[in-house]
């Protein structure tokens, strides 16, 4: 029977969901308006990729959803802070974003900067909470470093800054690869890391996932950069085109859309081989590889 | 021999400062914007009153400085990225701190949210880091349930989201109490706590720790609120009298500067009381205290 990436993602999500739900503080919970940007925020539906990846990086070696699942929904939290803070007028100045406004236009720009702060600072604390599912106290340390890293200026922040001040500017392709691998990649790498490390994965299975996890992400944002030229307002929920209209450099504006497209393919395959010594409890990821190459938005 | 505050300070603050410079990435490692961003605001001085108090709640249970220095240097990221995202324009809007021009004011509003994402997250890295030291598992996760509780929603994000709600409004005496325990108070009483914690201290004496530290964390926002009221430029390093401009309530616009002085001198005796139990160790703790009561600054 061949695997259906359909189901598999189906149930996960509606429990990825339901995990969200509770470890969100409810509307009504004191004070309220920052508990609502925050739910506002993460509860607007999207892939839930990061999640996703976290449980399939504990499947691959064994685990279990259920083990994993504080950080998976911390993972969520800190891609959704960073969208609320690269979305602010002072940064890159979005309206709209998944189809609805952004956390900012609604709730102001205040509460967004602190409802950002609160989901980074939340998803810590969930991250701590997983610790009370593992027995080796190394294993704490070991996803928290990994994670502190993949959001911080050696990762996610440290692509942002790149990103913004690279705005207008002749960028290289180097350049351009540092901003890829720092801004998205990086935590998507660190999703499936972080899984297979709560699962007690061995090193050499934790060190195939972490270098897929690299080559996936990598692919991940060139599919964007593709998704940006050729998507519709429709499909993406967001204007499309606005990396042009922002004057950020983009794969397929340095490379060409057939280049671009042809990376992709590459990086994905990539990616499957080096999954291969895994096998079949690595499927869900296999084909969530293949999810990132042909999803449309 | 009486216990001589300014030579346990001075020896501590040194080893402090010598472990947030190396704590922190250097100027031009890349991306180097944002890490002299980082420097510039955690590296301009202040009391260090968060990492002094992490020390001597260990001190106060028989630890060492050393023991407990990563997650000391934590408090002061997490203090001072509040600060910075703050002071920013759609906040609080101030152009000066601690005597110097704010962060946005130097790098721009883009960096200063970064800057601060980037020091939170940091700070989360060293507490992992932190629990290489401490042979006890559960130590670590109580730290960071500690830390994360107390910085965010249900400790200083929510103290300053319902500080920004509460400008020119007229606000009761219970909403005021709510903001100061929250939004000062309660990193306050968690570095007392993880200091303790860290260290190995039995139930008892974290629990005299913790509602001592609440106590103190209280005492000090009152003392910062009459200092606002009476303080001059020179002497606080940003506006006095800022408070009133932005029409926030304080202690003293709501009790009075008499009544003020009279409850942060009880807090004070209180707290010192509450540590009595613990004798001799915890002389720094009782020091710091007075000098939370006393300082011009």
């Amino acid at each position: 029977m061949s695997f259906d990436l359909d189901t598999w993602t189906t149930e996960r999500r509606r429990r990825i969901e339901e995990a969200l739900e509770r470890a969100l503080p409810s509307e009504d919970a004191p004070p309220p308006t920052v508990h609502r940007a925050m739910r506002y925020s993460v509860l607007a539906g999207g892939k839930r990729l990061r999640p996703l990846l976290v449980i399939a990086g504990a499947e691959a070696v064994g685990g279990t959803a259920a083990l994993v699942m504080p950080t998976a929904c911390a993972l969520e939290l800190i891609h959704t802070y960073s969208l609320i803070h690269d979305d602010l007028p002072a940064m890159d100045d979005d309206d709209y974003r998944r189809g609805r406004l952004t956390n900012h236009k609604v709730f102001g720009e205040a509460m967004a900067i602190l409802a950002g702060d609160a989901l980074l600072t939340l998803a810590f604390r969930l991250i701590a909470d997983n610790g009370a599912l593992v027995s080796d106290p190394r294993v704490l340390r070991d996803v928290l470093t990994t994670i502190a890293d993949a959001a911080g200026t050696p990762g996610m922040v440290g692509g942002q800054v790149v990103d913004i001040e690279s705005e207008g500017k002749t960028i290289s392709a180097e350049m351009l690869d540092y901003i890829h691998r720092h801004k998205t990649a990086a935590l998507i790498r660190a999703a499936l890391v972080v899984g297979a490390i709560l699962a007690g994965g061995g090193e050499g299975a934790v060190a195939a996932i972490r270098s897929a996890g690299e080559t996936l992400g990598l692919a991940f944002q060139i599919v964007d950069d593709i998704l940006d030229v050729e998507g519709s307002l429709a499909e993406l929920g967001k204007t499309a085109g606005s990396d042009e209209r922002k004057k950020k450099v983009t794969y397929p504006a340095y490379h060409g859309l057939d280049a671009s497209r042809a990376k992709a393919r590459a990086l994905i395959e990539d990616a499957k081989r080096e999954l291969a010594l895994l096998g079949p409890p690595a499927e869900a990821i296999r084909a969530l590889a293949d999810f990132i190459h042909v999803r449309r938005s």
